[in-house]
C-alpha cells in the first residue's frame, strides 16, 4: 500500500523501466517464446494474504510479464494492424488513471465530457469530416468507443433501433445486416450479438475485393422481393485482409433508391490517412461525407494514440440517444435535463467510460497536424519501398494492389519458373502449389522471432500481409524485413525444387488456375 | 514528439504532478464550479498545425483539466459509488499503456491472456466463488469487462443466444428479460440495445426493495400463461439506489421449477465485500454459488482497482463462446485452434481488449487479501459511525436499513415535530412535505463544493445516499459530513418552519401517508 512518497519513488522507477524497455526494444524478439500456461508456473494459485513490497512486484513485471508480451511497438512488427503508441499517450493514460472517474455524464466530471466533445471535433477536422459530424454542429457528433467492433456494434444497435421505430410491424427475424465477404469480423459479431441475419455480399478479386454497386443492388432487390428488410450496410474503407476500399461512389447511387439503409463506414485502420489531403480521393473522402450515417476510425491503430481509442461519428446524434438513452432518477442532473450538455453515457453501450480524450489532446498537440501527417506519409513511403524491393526479387508477388501502408503478397509463380534442372517451357504454378509454398513461407516466418507478419486468405488465395505502422519503424527495418523474406522464400523454393524433381529429373508442375 | 529521455523527464514531471494532486486533494473542492462549455473558452476549435512543447501541454492539464474534474478520490466524496483507485493501479495502467497492445487472443500477447486467467481465479478465490467459476476448472471461468453494464449486456447476449439455440422456433418478440424496479439501468439498457422486452418486477418498501420469490413466481406464471418466454433474470446483490439484496434463497426455490431461466447476479458494488467472510451470509454467498449462471462485481468500484475493471464469471464458458465466437482466417492461431489457450475475444463483445489484469495483480499483491479486507471493513465501520451520529440528530432518518457502506436517508418527521410555536399534539409530516424538504436539503448540498452526495427515489420517497468508499476517507471526514448535513438540515427545517407558520401562528401540517 503505497503512500504518496512511495508512489513517487515507484512511479519514477516505472518510468525508468519504460525507458529501458524502449532502449532495448529493437534487440528484443518481436514475439515471445513462451508456451501456453507459462505464467502459471511462476505465479501462485491464490493471492497472497499479506502485502508484498512494491519493488518485488515491479521486478516481477520485468521478469515475468515482459518476456510474455508480443511487442506491438517493435520496429519489426508488421503484423495485424499497428497499435502505434506514443510516450504522450502513456503520460495521458497515467494522468487519467490518477484522476480515476467513470465520466458517464457531464456532472460526473465535466472536464472529461468537455474535452471529448472538443477532441472529437479536432479529429473530425483533421480527417476532413463534414461539419454535420462535428459536435459543434449540435446535430451530429462524435464519441470515443473502445474498439472498431464496439463502434460498429453501437452503430448496428442504433440502426436496428431506428428501423424498429420506423417499421414497428417488421419482425426482428426479417431484418438483414449487409456486409461483404471481406468485412472485418465486427460485422458478423455484431449480428451474432444482436441475433440478426447477416448477408455477406460476395466481392471479387478483379474488383480488388471491393463492394460494387451492382452487387449491392442485386442483393437488395433479391432480399426485398423475398420480404426481407435490409436495414444497414457496413461498408469498409481499408479492409483488414487487404486494405480494400468498397466502391462508395457506386454505393452512393444505389443508396439513393434505398434511403432507409443506414450506411456505417468502417475505416478502422485506413481512416486516419484522411488526415493527408493527397490520399482523400482514393479513400472516397467526398462520398464518406455524403453517404455515411456513421463513420469509425481507430486512432489506436494507425493514429499514434495508445489503445484503446476508437472514434465514432454520427450524422445525427439523436440516432444514438434515441437508441440508448435510459435515465433513471439517480443519473438525472440539472445540466443533463436542461439539454445544455452531452451525456456521453447515451452515446455508447455501457454506462461508465474512461477519460480517453486526454490521449488525443496530448498526441494532437505534441505532434501537431503536421507531425501526424508526416508519420502517416512516412509509413506509406516505407511500404512503397517495401513493394519496390519486393518486385525486384522474383520470389514474391503482390496479390492485390497495395493499400496505403499495407501489402499483401505470396510466393510468385516466377520463383518457380526458372528451374535449374529444366530449360523447357516455363510451367505455370497451380493455386494449390502457390498456397502450399506461401504457407511454408509463413510457417518459416512464424518460427522466427525477429519479425512478425500475419496471414490472410483472399477468395482461396493464401497470403501474407505486411503493414508498416509502428512509430519506431524506420526504412532500415523494412529492408531487413525484405532480407528475411528473401532468405526464407529462397529456402521454400529450394525445398520445393528438391521435392518436385521427379524420377526422370524433370520438374513436376501442372498448368495452374489463374488465381488473381 | 518526445524521445526517450524527454519522456523520462516528462514522466517524472507527471508523477510529481500526481503527488501534488494527492497532497492537495482534501483541500480541493470535491466538485468543480465550472459551467457547461467552460473548456471551449480555453481550447482552440482546431488542432494546432505544429508541435507544441510538452511542458505546455502538461501545464494545461493542471490549469484547464484539473479544475474541471469531479474528484472521485476526494475524502469527502460520498456520491454515486466509489471508484476507489490506488497508486498501484496507476503504475499498472502506465505500464499497460507503455506495452500497448490489443490482446484479443493468446498469441497477440500471451502474458495478457495468461495473467487475466490467473487474476480472475485470484479474485474468485478472494470472493469465495465456487470452483466451477474458476478458470482452472476449464469449465466455467472469468474475464474482465469494462463496466457492470458491459458485463450484464454480455450475459444477456449469451442468455438470449442460449435460449435461441434451445428454442429455435420462439420469435425474438416473445422473449422477456426480468429485472426489478430497483435494478440498475443496466437491465433496461441491455434490453433496449438488444430490442428485447423487459419486465421490471415491482419490489416493496417492506421487503427492503428486495425481490421476493413469490413476486418472481407470479410474473413467471403470468407471462408463461400468455405465451411469453422469460429467459433471464438479472438479480441484484446491492442495488444502486439503496444497496438492496434480492432474496436469493427464495429465488432459488422458484428457479428450480424454471431450469432454463439464466440468473445473472449483478453485485457491481457490493460483491467485493464477499472477500470478508463475516458479510457472506447477508450477501447470500451460498446461493450465489448455487444459482448464478453468471456473476459480476466491479473491482473498479469498491475494490481499489482503477477504472475500468468489471469482473464477470460464468459457470460454463461455452455459454460465452457459443454466443460470441467468430473466427475469421486472419485471427486463427495454432494455439487457439488447439484449444490449449483461452482466446478472450470470444468472452466479450468487442475484439481488442486492454491489459486490465495487471492492475488486479499489482493491487492484490501490494494490499494482500488482508489489506483488501481491512479496507472493506474500514468503509463499513465508517458508515456505521455515520449512522450512529445520524440517529443522534433528530433531523435525519434512514429510509432503508443500511447496506454495508451505504446509507439512504431523508429529513426525519421528528425534525418537524417539536415546533417552537406550538405545544399541541405532534403532527405527522406528509410524504410530500418530507420529499420537498429532503429535496431542499439535497439542493443545499449540491450547491456546496466541500462534499458530494447523490440522490435517489425509492417508490416515491426522495432520498439522499451516502456511500463510503474513497481509499482516502477517514473517520474525521465522515464526522465532517454529518456536521454539514446537520447544518443544512437545520437550515431547511428553520426555513420550513418560517414558511409553514400560518396566519394564526400555528404550524400547518397534515397527517401524512405512512412512507416506510
Amino acid at each position: 500500500m503505497l503512500d504518496i512518497e512511495e508512489f513517487r519513488k515507484a512511479g519514477y522507477a516505472a518510468i525508468d523501466r519504460i525507458c529501458d524497455y524502449y532502449y532495448s526494444l529493437s534487440s528484443l524478439p518481436v514475439k515471445p517464446s513462451v508456451s501456453p500456461g507459462y505464467l502459471s508456473h511462476h505465479i501462485p494459485k491464490t493471492l497472497p494474504e499479506s502485502s508484498e513490497p512494491f519493488n518485488h512486484i515491479l521486478d516481477d513485471y520485468t521478469k515475468l510479464i515482459l518476456p510474455g508480451l508480443t511487442h506491438w511497438q517493435h520496429p519489426s512488427f508488421f503484423g495485424f494492424y499497428p497499435t502505434a503508441c506514443t510516450f504522450e499517450g502513456m503520460i495521458a493514460d497515467l494522468l487519467v488513471s490518477s484522476a480515476c472517474n467513470p465520466g458517464f455524464n457531464w456532472a460526473s466530471s465535466p472536464a472529461c465530457t468537455e474535452l471529448e466533445v472538443l477532441m472529437m471535433d479536432w479529429a473530425a477536422k483533421l480527417l476532413g469530416l463534414h461539419s454535420d459530424f462535428h459536435n459543434s454542429s449540435s446535430k451530429g457528433g462524435g464519441a470515443i468507443q473502445t474498439t472498431a467492433s464496439d463502434s460498429a456494434l453501437t452503430a448496428v444497435v442504433a440502426a436496428r433501433s431506428l428501423y424498429a421505430r420506423t417499421h414497428p410491424t417488421v419482425p426482428h427475424e426479417s431484418l438483414v445486416l449487409y456486409t461483404t465477404t471481406q468485412t472485418h469480423s465486427l460485422g458478423l459479431k455484431a449480428a451474432k450479438i444482436l441475433g440478426l441475419n447477416v448477408r455477406a455480399i460476395e466481392v471479387k478479386a478483379e474488383d480488388g475485393y471491393s463492394l460494387r454497386g451492382e452487387a449491392l443492388r442485386a442483393a437488395l432487390d433479391e432480399d426485398l422481393k423475398n420480404g426481407k428488410h435490409p436495414f444497414m450496410l457496413i461498408a469498409t474503407v481499408g479492409t483488414t485482409s487487404s486494405g480494400a476500399i468498397d466502391n462508395l461512389p457506386e454505393i452512393k447511387q444505389v443508396a439513393k433508391d434505398h434511403p432507409s439503409l443506414w450506411i456505417h463506414i468502417d475505416a478502422a485502420w485506413a481512416g486516419v490517412a484522411l488526415s493527408c489531403p493527397e490520399y482523400r480521393d482514393q479513400l472516397y473522402h467526398a462520398e464518406i461525407n455524403e453517404i455515411a450515417t456513421s463513420f469509425c476510425t481507430n486512432f489506436h491503430k494507425w493514429g499514434l494514440v495508445n489503445f484503446d481509442c476508437s472514434t465514432l461519428w454520427v450524422r445525427d446524434r439523436t440516432l444514438l440517444t434515441e437508441a440508448l438513452d435510459i435515465t433513471p432518477p439517480f443519473l438525472r442532473t440539472k445540466e443533463g435535463d436542461s439539454g445544455l450538455v452531452i451525456d456521453y453515457r447515451n452515446w455508447h453501450l455501457a454506462l461508465g467510460r474512461r477519460f480517453r480524450s486526454l490521449k488525443l489532446w496530448f498526441v494532437f498537440r505534441s505532434y501537431g497536424a503536421e507531425g501526424f501527417r508526416a508519420y502517416i506519409k512516412r509509413c506509406i513511403a516505407m511500404n512503397d519501398s517495401f513493394i519496390t524491393e519486393l518486385k525486384q526479387t522474383k520470389l514474391l508477388e503482390l496479390v492485390t494492389a497495395p493499400s496505403l501502408a499495407l501489402s499483401v503478397f505470396r510466393i510468385s509463380p516466377s520463383a518457380l519458373a526458372s528451374s535449374p534442372s529444366s530449360t523447357s517451357t516455363e510451367p505455370t504454378a497451380t493455386l494449390e502449389t502457390l498456397n502450399t509454398l506461401t504457407k511454408s513461407l509463413y510457417s518459416r516466418l512464424t518460427s522466427r522471432n525477429d519479425i512478425l507478419l500475419t496471414q490472410t486468405v483472399l477468395n482461396g488465395v493464401f497470403c501474407i500481409r505486411f503493414v508498416v505502422g509502428s512509430e519506431r519503424t524506420v526504412l532500415e527495418d523494412v529492408r531487413k524485413a525484405v532480407g528475411v523474406l528473401v532468405e526464407e522464400a529462397e529456402g521454400v523454393v529450394a525445398e520445393w525444387r528438391k521435392e518436385s524433381v521427379g524420377v526422370d529429373g524433370e520438374v513436376v508442375v501442372q498448368n495452374g488456375n489463374a488465381v488473381v
